[in-house]
């Protein structure tokens, strides 16, 4: 049975038509319609010489045994946001599904290697917010306690509703175990930004997923009438704030990344009065560390000279941290190869938003990338979409990256655990 | 009985012990606290062969009849924001009161023209947001439609509110009766601001009510992954809100008056999204009416080429707007000579804040303001004060303005309705 990506394609449409509504895919984690979704996938297993189990953190693991018990694994997540597009994680899944197939049939269901496809539990964080559940309880950088603390917002703590999956929240880092024999960690996905389609292009290779510093800044000045109150007079910290805006231009001009202010609000947030206290959200991500290191220092600054000009003070707090999570080399070769003998020019670029794979990255399995373009350079959305051309062409490259993989796994691999 | 400042002051300290709390006065309009202020306002005026009654609009007016009809004016309120300062608006009644006592007493009951103390009804607007209630009324500026529609925050209508004190909505512009022999109004105020403080001076000569051009722009773009989309592809609504943050201070370098962004709010307003939504709120203040017409087309001007660069829409809407209302010009020669006479320098200053004088003037009643230096340059707080040396100086000059004014009427005055 060779490879079918119009199988692939099919199977897209056929999920898309029981897990979606007219405002787009509705496959929330932990939800009955998320549990359904999971007993469709295990029967598109069905025929094939394979195991399936779901680990202690929820994820859903395929197996097909090789000569090694060293595994190639590829991945991807059913769940989906709310209101979310058709392609985004379950994409990666049922290239998956299709790719098991192919091995099977080639090697006669003894491939040289393990090849496992797992379906990570709630990827999105949409109901507690918090991302990449399953993966980085498997990985073992989740926060336990941090975790433990999460409702949703009927209040329902984040144990409770994996308690009514059959989840034990005190046993989810038991799934570690399933990384024991990953050699390599491989992942289709839609892009989710715009750059493939600007550069017309079909596919990339990632190099990797952004390193995030999180911040809020809190400026403080003096709450004044907005009639009585002469210019020279004001501590307004609007002005000192306001200022952040085009400075994150220039921070990301000198040092590349992106950073972003998505929130701001201020007190009394009255038209009467000057803003006695202005709080703003930023997000910086960069693929380089030492460069990320530079943007939130130079954003600190700026914000400290901002606040001096006004005669405001500024005090930042953390609100969230990760490392970026450089790409495998050799991984990454493969994809390029994959991706020109597919058909396509090849190309890498950094992956803004993150991904399961930084878990397994981070947590020292050679991991690597592609992605494929998306037609409005958006996802989290029922528009999202991509060319069906360029959906059946991705999945014979993610292929190719898998076969050149199983190769590089049983020559030894590259820091492959054993 | 000649004038007795202290006795003002006295009386001040008087009505802040039964009317204030740790928190500041409590005098909000239509409560019962403010219901018993005023009882206690009509028994200072005993003794004195004066008649009082309580308009169609709640103003309490309290007249002491001349050889003329013709009457001055001297206002001012006894109700206060919640958690207001002691002297904001009382300052100017009781000051009336004294100087009252002593015209009465140096005209043996019978002065040259009427002088009249009107008590104006919820000058604050602190229940109901609608600020000058009673003066608007009486000057026939309110808006009836759109004051029948305000509601507190517990929802009830500002004419039920009223019915409960006796005053009767739909009846409250009959009080304009009370302006028909008025010759002069003239009114004495905490300054509310810095200026006075910083000049080291305690008294000055209002120059008029800042004119008020209230407006909001919203800024939209376009909401976009804060981790997937490159700087260059953004349409960033809070960039090019943000650049108004700076943008109004030229605006007052360029032309004078005030400027203020009071509130700032954004949509989606998470940490991880491109900001879709910027509402600002922009109130613009100036003496001049052509140059506050100014000041707001460069607003207009600025934020539509903020909007344009970058690739944002921006629209505005009218919040709120008043002219502004320049005072007397021999009025304010009395208010200077008045100063001096009372071993003050004398200084000329707009008043930024909106007072019940504003709409004596736009309803053609020669008027001036005098201010009194506030300690701390501010207002609407329970820290707000004034020296004692300087609530002495105050009433001294206001009763001269008092006096020099009243002359003025008998000799025909300028512009006084007959």
């Amino acid at each position: 049975m060779p490879l079918n990506p119009l199988r692939t394609v099919a199977e897209l449409k056929e999920l898309r038509a029981f897990t979606a509504d007219e405002n787009g895919a509705q496959r929330v984690a932990f939800t009955p319609l998320w549990v359904e979704t999971r007993v469709w996938l295990r029967n598109k297993f069905a025929g094939l010489p394979v195991e399936t189990h779901v680990d202690e953190a929820g994820n859903l693991w395929t197996t097909l045994r090789g000569e090694s018990e060293k595994s190639l694994l590829i991945g991807g997540h059913l769940d989906s946001v709310p209101n979310g597009g058709w392609l985004d994680g379950c994409l990666n899944v049922l290239a998956g599904v299709e790719i098991l197939r192919r091995i099977n049939a080639q090697y006669q269901g003894r491939p040289p290697v393990t090849v496992r496809v797992v379906d990570w539990a709630d990827e999105e964080g949409a109901r507690f917010g918090k991302s990449l559940f399953g993966s980085s309880a498997c990985s073992g950088s989740l926060n336990m306690d941090e975790a433990r603390a999460l409702r949703d917002k009927q209040g329902i703590p984040l144990p409770e509703a994996l308690k009514n999956v059959g989840v034990d929240f005190e046993c989810v880092k038991d799934s570690s175990k399933e990384l024991k024999n990953a050699a390599a960690y491989i992942e289709l996905h839609i892009e989710q930004g715009p750059v493939l389609l600007d550069l017309d292009l079909p596919l990339g290779t990632v190099l990797g997923t952004f390193g995030v510093e999180r911040h809020a800044f809190t400026f403080r000045g003096q709450a004044a009438h907005s009639g009585s109150t002469p210019m020279n007079r004001r501590k307004d910290a609007f002005l000192a704030a306001a200022k952040m805006g085009a400075e994150i231009y220039r921070i990301t001009d000198k040092h590349g990344g992106v950073c972003t202010i998505g929130s701001c609000t201020t007190k009394p947030g009255i038209v009467t009065s000057v803003v006695e206290e202005c709080r703003i959200t930023l997000d910086q991500r960069h693929l380089d560390s030492k460069a990320l290191a530079g943007m939130w220092a130079d954003a600190q600054t700026a914000a400290q000279r901002f606040a001096a000009e006004g005669g405001v003070t500024v005090t930042h707090e953390r609100l969230w941290h990760i490392e970026p999570r450089p790409f495998h080399p050799a991984l990454m070769d493969f994809c390029d190869e994959a991706i020109t003998e597919a058909g396509a020019p090849k190309k890498r670029l950094p992956s803004g938003p993150l991904h399961d794979a930084a878990e397994t990255c981070g947590a020292g399995v050679p991991t690597v990338m592609m992605f494929v373009q998306s037609l409005h350079g958006i996802s989290h959305n029922k528009i999202e979409d991509t060319k069906e051309e360029h959906l059946e062409q991705c999945v014979v490259a993610f292929d190719k990256l898998a076969e050149k993989t199983i190769h590089w796994i049983a020559r030894g691999g590259n820091g492959a655990k054993t």
